[in-house]
């Protein structure tokens, strides 16, 4: 069985200037082949065709000795679930289906390609801060190289065939993870985002599609792929994100002006629940890691860094927690190893904090 | 001006063997004279010679030299807080009327006589503990050296007249301030007290009459002060209050036993919150110190005793905390110096805890 690190993926590393209020830019590629029945629809037989084949144009373009190549059919349910946790697949990743796989490189954290998940394929590219044409350009250049290798669904009149109807045109979709806590506080989120209803972006909770806002982190992103070239796309959701950030910040400012000692007071009981609890679900950790981070970005725990929580916040997700564990745990012993886990984290961190 | 201290109740220093569970038993006597107006109805002029008439009783079988004796138009409206605090007087002693009197024992804080609140004369006497005798000895030894004295407005048909009609006969009220977190915990208080309500029993919040329900503190008096002799109904509280306590006894060890992690969780994360909040009101601190007197119970919280919470339950209290800062403060810095006064003496108390 091919193994392979839970470790950490590059852009958590990398902190930019946006970092404060932008976790994360994401760009996604969808293709298909012509002549070849979606992966939906497909046989176990044609999917592993499509697979050899993509492969083939993979290996031919990419140094395979950095690469990481995963079949579905060698990877542990566990596995795949700390790939979803990671965003580098998503849920329906199916692991019980023959043919499908997904390619990770060992230098560059930040790609990850996909044969046969929605599409036959998926190139998607990860980077911190609002940094979306880093990512674009990532995962631009892979597809560039593979393009001249793969006959692409394409129609002059719609672009990119997808599975999905919603992808295609340009088959990309890009997104922009934001903690709006000062604007959730002030209750700004929703108006904000409804005035933003006209512009061609669609906001999700943290854990993608239908999934509650946890800890007022936002998954915002392009709406439609059709109508306006890849770079247009992302200039958009550029400046939306621009635009976001300035609100947000303004609306950090005015709570550290006006309610700083009620600011003071939230971030300084979120340290003590989190360093206190004994057991704790991943929901209630993060909406306490909220506060924490925008405690880190007002200097009311200085010595911290919004990375060291995005990092702490990825390491309890549940397939993460259970894996640094190594066994099966029931689901007292994961909110007992969880709360563990950032009582000492949080210790280690802390340098004459609160 | 009369000064007094607010230092503690001897009954607060008292530790006795039911303190897991009850705080204090209080025993009230009501008394009138005859041929005086009640105080309601009475003027200012009728009410200062009802109120010299009883001092001069007191005075002379009682040793004034550790009397304190403070008159209502010499009580300022913050140290009246301080007493009403203390369950010493009610809130609606009335300190714009002249002709009031609230007497203290320098040498027994357990002892307060009001004179012109509710009724002519009101003997109070406190202890810790579930020991409704003992509060009822002090008070009754009180009123049995001042009838002699006194004329008091007495019935052969129903006993000793009082203003409000629930207080005829006896004009006792005797009650068991109790601590039921593990009740509360498991949904069992309500039915308890439904059971109970053929029991003349009365049940109350920790701030009387029409109060909520605090911190689980629950008042429990007799309902009826008619029909029975005042041992009587004592006895009749003492059984009932000595079932309680077993049931909330048993309810701990089902707590202790089977959701042992999660108590653990809570107390500890009461104590967290209690240590590192900036803003706290009366009411959240009580329900976070109900967690942590649990947790001193069932040795989650070693070196600590349930007297020193109910103790800083005192200190923490409006007006004390207004008084300890020795001038006027604002919402906010009320809430600032409750905070900061929990975190040092949770702190002072802590050895080695959690």
């Amino acid at each position: 069985m091919i193994t392979f690190k839970s470790n950490f993926s590059n852009w958590i590393e990398d902190e930019s200037s946006d970092s404060d209020v932008i976790v994360s830019s994401r760009v996604k590629i969808a293709r298909n082949l012509t002549n070849f029945t979606f992966p939906h629809w497909a046989t176990e037989a044609q999917l592993s065709e499509v697979r050899g084949f993509i492969l083939k144009a993979i290996t031919g373009e990419c140094d395979f000795n950095d690469l990481i190549l995963i079949f579905s059919e060698e990877l542990a349910p566990q596995k795949k679930d700390i790939l979803v946790e990671k965003h580098l697949i998503s849920p329906t990743f199916n692991v019980k289906k023959k043919g499908l796989a997904v390619i990770l490189s060992e230098k560059n954290t930040d790609l990850c390609i996909m044969i046969n998940e929605e599409d036959h394929l998926c190139i998607q590219a990860f980077s911190s801060g609002l940094q979306l044409q880093k990512a674009w350009k990532i995962a631009d250049e892979i597809d560039e190289r593979l393009s001249s290798h793969l006959p692409y669904a394409f129609s002059a009149h719609r672009g990119y065939l997808t599975e999905r109807p919603t992808n295609i045109g340009t088959g990309m979709r890009a997104s922009v993870m934001m903690h709006l806590p000062a604007l959730a506080i002030n209750d700004e989120v929703e108006l904000l985002f409804s005035n933003l209803s006209n512009s061609n972006i669609t906001v999700r909770g943290l854990f993608g599609e239908g999934t509650d806002v946890a800890g007022n982190f936002y998954q915002v992103s392009n709406q439609t792929t059709i109508g306006k070239s890849e770079d247009e796309i992302i200039d958009d959701l550029q400046k939306v994100s621009k635009n976001i950030i300035e609100r947000e910040r303004a609306a950090r400012q005015i709570l550290a002006k006006e309610e700083k000692i009620k600011l003071i007071d939230e971030v300084s009981r979120a340290w003590g629940t989190l360093t206190h609890a004994k057991l704790i679900s991943f929901e209630e950790a993060i909406d306490y890691l909220s506060m924490i981070r925008l405690g880190i970005d007002l200097n009311i725990l200085p010595n911290l860094s919004c990375n060291q929580v995005t990092k702490l916040m990825m390491l309890i997700k549940p397939a993460h927690l259970r894996d640094s564990i190594g066994k099966d745990v029931d689901e007292d012993s994961e909110l007992i190893a969880r709360a563990n886990l950032i009582k000492h984290k949080l210790f280690e961190l802390r340098e004459g904090v609160v």
